[in-house]
């Protein structure tokens, strides 16, 4: 049996039966659709454009709600609603600075401070620095720590070929790093980026003190500048370092989900969410992370009501507020389903970049996912060829915890993300627009499938 | 059965017995020193940043040949050869120039005038236009066309999902256009750039005299500019152009392939050739068309050295000369190899750019393709899903022709290449790191494999 095998899985023939060549066909319909009339690319333009960046609470946000209820509207949503949630208020509060104290050259340092920490106050912190490789090595040299901001040099493993797990890997050193530190006396952390870019963009992203250590100021730091900090080190022991961020905390404020429908023709009731975070990092336009999911979102809409299509169950688009610190908008989303006794599906989230699309990953039980594989086929002509397992969206991650229900996340290509992720070039210029819609054409095809067979 | 049969397709299980584990380690240790050590991306850096553009018999050529005369050696290459063979030499000659003449705004065009084409003379032209939309229209309305420019206004079809498909369906439109619209009087021929970038720069390339009809000056124009044409076109019929190419065509000159080779411990008679060309056009660096190409082939050998694998057959790697305006060094290749009746086993080229890769195309006997394909799940954690029937690429199709000899092509991801190919921005910020390691691991790890087991 196995030299037939072989050549039919390997050549992807024709797995299942049923309905196979009206889903073909639906589905070339909606790639035709997408790659001719797209409207994707264009509002992602508007979103990065005129909105730009956009931490929850800040005015940018407001915008970006304007700008997705009527990027909603305008694809053709039945209704468009603003579900409100309580969103942190993080602010950057000016230009962070830092560069070295008794090396010959004085160095500038290209940093990022990270989202939720505190600043240095307006005098800046000027402290020896200390190398530390891994919290092992923190924990072994815990006595060397205090008065010191501590230089968190891990490395972005080039080995593992899908990125998401380099960043699974690393960003450990972002979150929690800062507070270990402090749990010994740091005054400050640096991390290196978490990235294998060949710039030196400082990436920045949200850190999570604990409670129990005093908040420390807490920046990234560039790679190239990683290294020179490296050198420096290396080449005196006493090397030290002048830090100065600004950020501070406001208090919370009112945010929003923003929220479009089509309403299910048979089973109005059961609803299928797919969606994207509108929240951004304030140095750049949020291009790939997350207007590229926003977009993919509304294009499902848009391509849905454009050809006609009308879904027998709900499909609800949501924009969800304040993925990146704090999750607010998901965890709401979750909550008001919750006390409505909503039945929710399915849920599929866009978080991964606007690159071409390889894959899904499902939260799903595995049986499920088996038989679900058999719909590889359709997808495999736009570039889609794995069904993994495990894989959703932080913002839809509360939907599975309320209900069960079961998630997906789009997976694209990898390779560029981290070079851009929380850094200053995530910018719309960085998206390539046939990638971007190739991602658009997959989840369509794949709320179409659930739509049409259930899950 | 089918039940059974789609689980294992599609979780791509093991398929094959012998020697799979062993195969699986020696690629995972080639990814690993490629993606830790590789030096294909700096090797590229060199090539654009200190050649640059480099048509045949230019003197960028010879600067290329020495840079890849190095590089090979550096790699570790038992030998270094370049062969000699005669090359074209055409030269733009300056700047090109177009705007429109009765247009109240007297706009300017952004035109590139097309490889081989002949320059308007320093007066250059000036002569009504017409826009024509497919050679069939051409025919039509040959007697329309006398002492015109003729406008070829062919889109780019954006519902291809494999680009090179739009390519294949546009480009007679450079290539046959000019000398078929002189076959009807034309004076001159602009063609619509074959991409479907957002961009306005123009898309240069070859275009094939038809010696029977006279040769009129040719230029493609960039989209944006092409749009605007089209505008003034529909509103004046009397539209008219000026234009300015200033080409021409030197006695032919001697170029080289440059060849490094690995020779094989036990069949050193039979050989595997790995290429690229090296040759670009002169606008941009030729960073993806086909530098990339070239830092992939020269890869496989530096990592075949680097881990210590002694190939049983010899690796010879070609960069090869003149591929883009007269393939005159894959064609002095073959010669030379059927001259010498030497054992060409196989052939791989990389001329699609240095995009995530994601399959290879074959010219091989069905059956044969049908057994490889059991090598898949070898080749799938690096991302390369798909053996497709047909394929190799333009310097290596001599070698088939006179031997029979199998060939293969790297298949890329295809989204963005026709964004830059023979444009402007075909540079090296263009091309990212990751993306063109992972091509250079799965074009050695086939080269392994067909070496290990033949073809």
């Amino acid at each position: 049996m196995r030299c037939k095998i072989f050549t039919i899985v390997l050549s992807f023939v024709y797995l299942y039966g049923w309905g196979q060549q009206e889903d073909s066909i639906m589905i070339r319909k909606i790639a035709d659709d997408i790659l001719t009339n797209g409207k994707a690319y264009e509002n992602l333009r508007v979103l990065c454009k005129t909105v730009g960046g956009r931490v929850a609470g800040s005015p940018q946000m407001y915008k970006a709600e304007s700008w997705g209820q009527k990027a909603l509207q305008n694809a053709g949503a039945d209704k468009v609603i603003l579900q409100e949630c309580n969103v942190p208020r993080w602010n950057r509060g000016g230009k962070d600075e830092a560069h070295t104290i008794n090396d010959s050259k004085k160095r500038s340092l290209d940093i990022l401070a990270l989202g939720n920490s505190v600043g240095t106050g307006s005098k800046g912190i000027t402290a020896p620095v200390i190398m530390i490789n891994s919290f092992d090595e923190l924990d072994r040299r815990q006595d060397e720590i205090k008065g010191k901001i501590v230089f968190y040099n891990y490395r972005f493993n080039p080995l593992f070929v899908k990125t998401f797990n380099s960043y699974a890997d690393a960003v450990k050193y972002r979150g929690q790093g800062p507070s270990r530190a402090a749990k010994y006396g740091a005054v400050a952390a640096l991390v290196r980026s978490m990235t294998h870019a060949t710039d030196n963009n400082p990436h920045t992203g949200a850190t999570l003190y604990n409670d129990s250590f005093p908040k420390i100021p807490a920046a990234a730091v560039g790679l190239k500048d990683a290294d020179i900090l490296v050198d420096i080190i290396a080449k005196d022991k006493n090397a030290a370092l002048f830090l100065k961020t600004n950020a501070n905390i406001l208090k919370d404020t009112i945010g929003h989900n923003v929220i479009g429908e089509l309403m299910g023709s048979e089973f109005p009731d059961q609803i299928i969410t797919v969606g994207g975070h509108l929240d951004s990092w304030d140095p750049a336009e949020g291009a790939h992370d997350d207007g590229a999911g926003c977009v993919h979102a509304i294009e499902i809409l848009r391509v849905f009501k454009a050809i006609g299509y009308k879904p027998k169950r709900t499909i609800r688009i949501v924009l969800f507020a304040n993925e990146e610190n704090g999750l607010r908008g998901g965890t709401k989303y979750a909550e008001e389903a919750k006390a409505k006794n909503e039945n929710h599906l399915f849920a599929l989230e866009s978080d991964a970049g606007g690159f071409t699309p390889r894959g899904f990953g499902f939260t799903l039980a595995i049986e499920r996912l088996q038989a679900i594989r058999q719909w590889l086929p359709l997808f495999i002509p736009y570039g889609v060829y794995e069904f993994n397992a495990g894989g959703g969206g932080a913002d839809i991650g509360p939907l599975n915890k309320a209900f069960g229900t079961p998630l997906a996340g789009l997976q694209p290509d990898s390779q560029r993300y981290f070079d851009l992720h929380h850094a200053r070039n995530d910018v719309f210029e960085a998206v390539n627009k046939r990638e971007l819609e190739l991602g658009a054409i997959n989840m369509a095809a794949l709320i179409y499938m659930v739509d049409k067979y259930g899950l």
